[in-house]
């Protein structure tokens, strides 16, 4: 386990979508976080106070949190001279991006000679076998998206959160490096070996024989060209009884390429409901999450209400509205679904 | 380079299909094989001189090709002692399996005891990035298919050379260990990290601004719920102007998951095409390769012209009757494909 406090590092991002694992971790394990980490020209804030290395280590902090990404997950000289100034200070050291911060000698060699720890929350699980999409028991929610850092893992957790809250036995199902870091467990399946896509989801979510849920965080879209081989196999993997999908209105272009447009809303559920058929014939969408936190609260109303209407499944904002509507779907297990299926 | 001739390894294999590594070599580099090395439960045969270690490499060898493969890629202890004995008997080791020889100790010592060298050809090219799926030059094919193990590596190469008879330019892009061996470079697009499928494809097929094609090696299947993200990530990363798909008549079921039916061609074909789209707008499905290998030559040919008539595509088996048909569709490019677009 990654010892906490933590002091959240945002660096020079200026983009708010790379700073979305240091802001998970301030949303969702806020109580475990003493500060954050930025440099004079980054405009963005978690609203934690403002702190150096040193003040981070004397408000109690003990670990690091490398909370950013960019498309591919490389460890510039930046975040090297970062992350070796955090160990200087008696820090270790936590990083979800792809390079390894094991792999760089100079971190190795800090961390040895203090006596501090460096931790690759990517690191996929030892073992991993291929995935055979054979039917497995148990009530399986995945979240899927029309995009990259839509608002699927926060969408998930609300979700897990919600049926707790009503007694219901649920487990998040991490399968990125902020989700990880949050639950303290999970596989960032980006990075396993693309053979064993759907096998690590099918590890990670396996059988259940309650009437309890597994919600799984989803990644990526089967729209993104990057990233789309990633989405299938987790949605094959996970073998999913309900669908959510995730979607941020107003979102000028595919996360990363500028030009290329996003999905219909309509298309999109049905892209994913067709190729999650292939493990889960009976797989059904039980609602729509936007992120509307670019619009005011009327108007993100008015959307929600509209796209509930256009595609007749409930419609919300899981922050600003909750996530009770969709949760009426799920809840009680199993029966209330049978009534979804004669929409 | 792998240094030739080699000894292709059987080992204890009794599927057909666990073989096609070696099989291929001998197929496709036939030249550079002295001999097969099998146990005396193992029922197969390439045809090739059967010989123990020493036998090959008094007849020449210096590889041994440890050409089987199961899913997964484990390296097993039969293996391992196989792989030890050619290296005592002087033989360099050659595999394509996830596991690698250099990560077996005993292997890594032995080979360094005696100067031979360990290939492991699964291992992904260093320095990948993430695809983009933006448009770029050139003509290129893709080999889809209804599922593992159905030909899309002998049609592609036999498309390649067909070409190039015409004396068209014609590139080989090998994405399976099979075809790495055989070509001499590629990427096993299996065993790169999830977040670089595309990525790699689009590195292994450049842009190209001559009249000439990239025929890139198909993997897995859409349909294929261990594989499927790689199938789609590699479509994606392809953006291929043309499809070919592949399939065996007669197939029990899914390569190793009994009891899961084959798709519909139509279907098949549709969710190709449909898919292949986000990054190739224009993509068009240009001819059906069918593995007829288990068939009687006329019931093989009926086949082929009743599939042709079923699609209103070009079918063909690409070893029993050749790809001129399919090839037909492609050269001169690229003006023939337009009047394929008016089907």
């Amino acid at each position: 386990m990654i010892p906490a406090p933590y002091l959240l590092y945002l660096g020079h991002s200026a983009d708010p979508l790379a700073i979305k694992t240091s802001r998970g971790v301030a949303m969702f394990r806020g109580e475990d976080c003493v500060g954050e980490f930025r440099h004079d020209d980054c405009p963005l804030t978690l609203n934690l106070p403002r702190m150096g290395m040193a003040e981070g280590v004397a408000a109690g902090a003990r670990t690091l949190i490398l909370g950013i990404a960019g498309a591919g997950g490389k460890l510039g000289a930046d975040l090297v001279n970062d992350a070796a100034a955090a160990l200087e200070a008696g820090l270790n050291v936590a990083s979800g991006l792809h390079q390894r911060l094991r792999d760089e000698p100079r971190l190795a060699a800090l961390a040895a000679a203090r006596g501090l720890q460096l931790f690759d929350v990517r690191d996929p699980p030892p073992g991993l076998a291929v995935g055979k999409g054979n039917h497995r028991a148990g009530n399986r929610l995945l979240t899927v998206g029309t995009d990259c850092s839509v608002g699927k893992m926060v969408t998930t957790l609300a979700l897990a959160r919600g049926l707790q809250a009503r007694g219901v036995a649920a487990d998040f199902r991490a399968t990125g490096q902020t989700g990880v870091l949050i639950a303290g467990d999970g596989v960032a399946v980006d990075a396993v070996v693309a053979d064993f896509i759907s096998g690590a989801i099918e590890q990670l979510a396996p059988a259940r024989d309650d009437d309890g849920w597994d919600l799984i965080e989803g990644q990526g879209s089967l729209y993104h060209p990057s990233f789309a081989g990633v989405s299938l196999g987790l949605l094959h993997g996970a073998q999913p009884r309900a669908l959510v999908m995730c979607h941020e209105p107003g979102r000028p272009h595919m996360r990363g390429i500028p030009g290329r447009a996003l999905p219909d809303l309509r298309d999109c559920l049905e892209a994913n409901l067709a190729a999650a058929r292939l493990t889960s014939p009976d797989v059904q969408a039980v609602g729509i999450c936007l992120n509307t936190s670019g619009m005011d609260a009327e108007a993100a109303r008015r959307l929600c209400d509209a796209t509930a209407d256009g595609l007749g499944l409930p419609c919300t904002d899981p922050v600003a509205f909750g996530v009770d509507a969709i949760i009426d779907q799920l809840c009680p297990a199993p029966s209330a679904l049978s009534t979804i299926a004669s929409r």
